[in-house]
């Protein structure tokens, strides 16, 4: 259930670097990104999963020299669209009619109400928004890993243009918004560990209008 | 299992309005986003709900028209810090500290550097962060609605300003960010209900570098 899962989860500060995610539970920690609901369905957003280790032992300085990233047996990058463009909206559009079998075109009045919303836009104004969608699925595969028993760490703290440099993203028209290095914890030596998790109390979090 | 509920779920178009979702299930609803993952802990948004229906009415202009906000049992409202604050760091990091029995200010060296970061931002700049953190909540929201069977609806096409104004979230610090309706589907009235899912498929989505 997921309250459970979200209880037992933490932000892992030491893995183990001996112990490997399998490739079935990576494949369902990206398939609960994949599912993502997003702003008009447009998945402005993609997952890259790192599992080399020269490639992993190459965003250290990156991300602030955090040894995690080393660690971890697998890291997921989030990728923003870098903006919104006529043919980016007009494929998944396309691609939605061809799949339900409705004619292209259906949704016409709706992607052009997009377009005129969006292309006006700076490029920076496009990604301030992308990048919200990217956090949906960022949070689903945070999700995904704990109903596993995978630890993971939600992080922000990297250089997104460096890390953009180094997988080529900016080509494929994508900006890095998170990590997510997955894997199995070093308990001793996480200092997070067993920790007590502290929110907000109910009283302060939630404001009722009934 | 997330990925059932996943794919369970969809952008609810039409409510049955006498449907009314259960208390104890608003609730798990609402722990789900307050047990959110946030940068650094901060847990920088806060969650309305909203059951009352003059209100919700009143709600229907503001989100253009459309009368999901009006029909839905209860209306959640994901609404982020305006800004960041010397206080409201240290607010939730002594918080931290005293529910962990640890020292206030334990932490001192790290919230130094969070606060060297975000204070010399423009509320702007601010604000883009924090409304991501938002995102994480809204997610897993609906997520725990899914796993509930209850229907949700995702939603950024409101007036923000207007909706502040209405709720008084300015005097808060808030701003509002997304709104959640909750519900029960009113299945013939809804022209997605029972529609293909549609996804980019797997080898679009994700990037390997194994």
């Amino acid at each position: 259930m997921l309250l459970e899962n979200l209880n037992w989860r933490y932000a892992t500060k030491k893995y183990d670097p001996t112990k490997k995610v399998s490739q079935e539970a990576v494949e369902k920690i990206v398939e609960a990104a994949r599912l993502a609901p997003t702003s008009s369905g447009l998945q402005q957003f993609r997952v890259i999963v790192i599992s080399n280790q020269e490639l992993k032992d190459k965003i250290v300085p990156i991300a602030w020299g955090q040894q995690i990233v080393a660690d971890c047996s697998h890291i997921l990058v989030f990728a923003a669209w870098d903006r919104y463009t006529e043919e980016r909206i007009d494929q998944i559009f396309n691609y939605t009619t061809d799949q339900r079998g409705l004619p292209r075109g259906r949704f016409d009045s709706y992607t052009s109400k997009l377009k005129d919303l969006y292309l006006p836009q700076t490029a920076e104004e496009n990604f301030n928004h992308t990048a919200r969608q990217a956090y949906i699925g960022f949070s689903l595969s945070i999700t995904q890993a704990a109903e596993l028993k995978i630890d993971s760490t939600p992080m922000e703290g990297f250089s997104s243009d460096e890390l953009d440099e180094l997988l080529g993203l900016k080509e494929k028209g994508l900006r890095s918004v998170t990590m997510l290095p997955i894997g199995y914890r070093d308990a001793e030596g996480d200092w997070l560990e067993g920790m007590k998790k502290v929110r907000n109390p109910k009283n302060e979090f939630v404001l009722e209008y009934a």
